[in-house]
């Protein structure tokens, strides 16, 4: 069967999987995680083979470990597939209620997007949470998975699609592309295929946002900032600057550039950046935050001084760009202009200054007086975390599964015609209604 | 200034949007409609250098008609304007609410998109009606209308332009492109459009569907039906049909095709198929509803035998295709497979077979014993309608203000930071708050 053929009857199951009720996807999550628990040592037999193809390979120890699929990471990834399941049905949810006339009820009700294709670098865990999420969300999923992971994919795939059809699920509700080749095909595909989710490298997921024709949802930078505005406690400034840069470097909610205000640079910079060095960070400071350092003579910083204009670097590093700003103004500016929309957060005693940051930085997440890396799914109490997004339609910032739905207009009338409206026989009354009223 | 200048600016007039307040948006409309009564002698006037011009180079009468602004028509622009003045504000919208933790207040809140492109064919009364839109929702707007319009286009850029500016939206919030070769620049420019929005034709919104990498917000074709149940009530169902068919045939939430099922048919379909051709409609029958017109020698109705698969055809006109169907599940697969995904109707008597159709298709507006013309965001009671959408992603059908904005993640905190919840030493109350006490 080649792509086209098979993203064809993707297609043709996400329409089939529109009649499938909360029962069956509820049974199928709870099958999927059954077989799973039975299918381990085969899951565990093909793991060890692609693990030791790739240490052949001389795949690096890093790729190694994410490649790993066996022991705690099945028990976690299975308790993941529990989780999902107590979680509140995303589908039939209704967002809007309207009396249009008497006996003409409109409602928008949330539904499944249709055929999703996921993208992903190595981790088998990955698979299995993003078939669960489709399968939970109702979602005919195309899934392409790392080519190390083969072997161990294979059998997750073959175990998980099976199990989920025996549950009620469409046939074909989960189909899997193994070549790179496959990709570009199905990135042309915009016709079958609704949205593509990448998981990856920043390079890897720009690479198919450049490629697509379908929507992407992701983010490939995260270049985000924490600003300190004059009138920041200088405790909390610190606290929360150490946090978004050292408390996990490598995430793309790790802030990467500091921006300072000028007053408050000439009065507490030095603890500040001794704070940072202190914790390993390496920095990158604009010529006019040296010129304080040295004449405080900040000892036993290590930086170097930054004369290029490059302030979109995303180090995921202990390493972090400065730069004194004279104004509040010039703070949102630099941001809206270099960072990549990812989170955003200023640190202030002021209301005011607050609300002015938080309305004109025009990015995902922004924050006041909390640190960067509260940017996330789970710490937002969405429950599941399908991704993070820096693009503004559809979804933005931490996606939950509402991610994963989009929503119909249903109407329901007693033979309501137009012509008795237009006419002037009839008149609207456009009432909204309890939310809860239409709940079905 | 070249086209990627021209975009530039918007893009920076975008970013200047955000801070601005409601209070320059509100003025800017009521200056807006002000200048324009103020302007009306010199847009008549150039109004009727662009009919001369467009008459002598032979435009027909319809496109004419839609090319003059002058009189009523102004007046009905202003009056839309002023109507858009009063809705309420698309922006700052607590759309959810919840408390992470003691004094850290998470709220997901609607906000402008940034810069969208709206291109449209002639009618000058559309420009007015998108450069007010956007005023409203805060977004900075590159627009290119039609060639044969271009001295009052002119005009009335010009006008808007520095209305809204004087009344304190930013600079360039308001840019106009000419050519048609400008178009296919500005469809690249994905790094700094967030949006396309056409209007025009079927064949022009398709055009730019497939030349754009950038979103784009709208609907080319309206392959809409109405969908008998074997249990629909007749009177309804003839009610139904012919205000889908018949009561403006020329628009895209008009019906194009009828779908029977089996047993209403051989009761009822004589009467329903005469009822159409009263009313001078045309049929494109399928062979087995030709059987049942001869069985019952249907007199007076004009039809041809439909002989080939393409069910796909959006007639705009007078004129009908009928198919019967052997059950429900039949008339869900052929809309799903068919349809262009706009609006769908079912009549019928019972609840169960409304839901599993309302379910089943996969459509933007699914109706429930109610004609297809009610979709629309006037009579959905959206207040304005910026358009009609069938894609599934950021809006889906028709589309209010709403479908101008995005939302970004605000988080007000005082001081935390995730080490102390990563550590255990704290942890998440994740409590829903009600969206009022957000509003800002």
């Amino acid at each position: 069967m080649n792509t086209v053929e098979r993203v064809e009857k993707g297609a043709a199951a996400a329409a089939a999987f529109l009649g499938v009720t909360k029962a069956a996807r509820d049974s199928a999550l709870d099958l999927i995680a059954e077989r799973l628990i039975q299918a381990r040592p085969d899951i565990e037999k093909a793991n060890i083979a692609d693990i030791t193809a790739a240490e052949a390979s001389g795949l690096p120890g890093p790729l190694l470990k994410r490649l790993a699929f066996s022991g705690t990471k099945i028990d976690d990834s299975i308790e993941g597939i529990r989780a999902l399941r107590r979680l509140p049905d995303p589908l039939g949810r209704v967002l809007e209620a309207r009396l249009l006339d008497e006996g003409l009820i409109l409602r928008r009700v949330s539904c499944p997007i249709g055929l999703v294709a996921m993208i992903f670098e190595s981790r088998p865990d990955a698979l299995v949470q993003m078939a669960c999420l489709a399968a939970k969300s109702g979602n005919a999923i195309v899934l392409k998975g790392g080519s190390e992971a083969l072997t161990t994919n294979r059998v997750l795939v073959c175990v998980i699609a099976a199990a989920g059809e025996e549950a009620g699920l469409p046939k074909d509700w989960l189909t899997a592309l193994e070549t790179r080749a496959e990709i570009g095909e199905l990135l042309d595909l915009d016709q079958y295929v609704d949205l593509v989710i990448p998981r990856g490298s920043k390079e890897f997921v720009a690479r198919i946002k450049a490629t697509s024709r379908i929507p992407v949802l992701g983010h490939s930078d995260g270049v985000c900032h924490v600003y300190l505005h004059e009138d920041a406690d200088p405790e909390m400034a610190k606290a929360i600057v150490l946090d978004s840069k050292t408390q996990y470097p490598a995430v793309c909610n790790a802030a990467e550039v500091l921006l300072v205000h000028r007053a408050y640079a000439e009065q507490h910079i030095l603890p500040l950046l001794q704070a940072l060095a202190a914790k390993g960070v390496y920095l990158d400071l604009c010529p006019r935050s040296v010129s304080l350092l040295e004449a405080s003579r900040g000892a036993g910083i290590h930086y170097s001084i930054k004369t290029d204009e490059n302030w979109s670097i995303e180090y995921l590093d202990l390493r972090m760009a400065v730069k004194i700003v004279d104004s509040l103004d010039a703070a949102i500016s630099h941001i809206n202009r270099y960072g990549s929309g990812h989170t955003d957060a200023i640190v202030s005693a002021s209301g005011e200054a607050a609300r002015r940051f938080m309305t004109g930085v025009d990015s995902a997440d922004v924050f006041h007086n909390a640190s960067t890396r509260f940017s996330d799914g789970y710490r937002f109490g969405l429950g599941a975390e399908v991704g993070i997004s820096t693009g503004k339609l559809h979804a933005r910032g931490p996606m939950g599964l509402e991610g994963l739905t989009t929503y119909k207009w249903l109407l329901e009338g007693s033979g309501q015609i137009v012509a008795d409206y237009a006419s002037g026989g009839k008149s609207f009354v456009h009432r909204d209604l309890p939310l809860d009223a239409g709940r079905e």
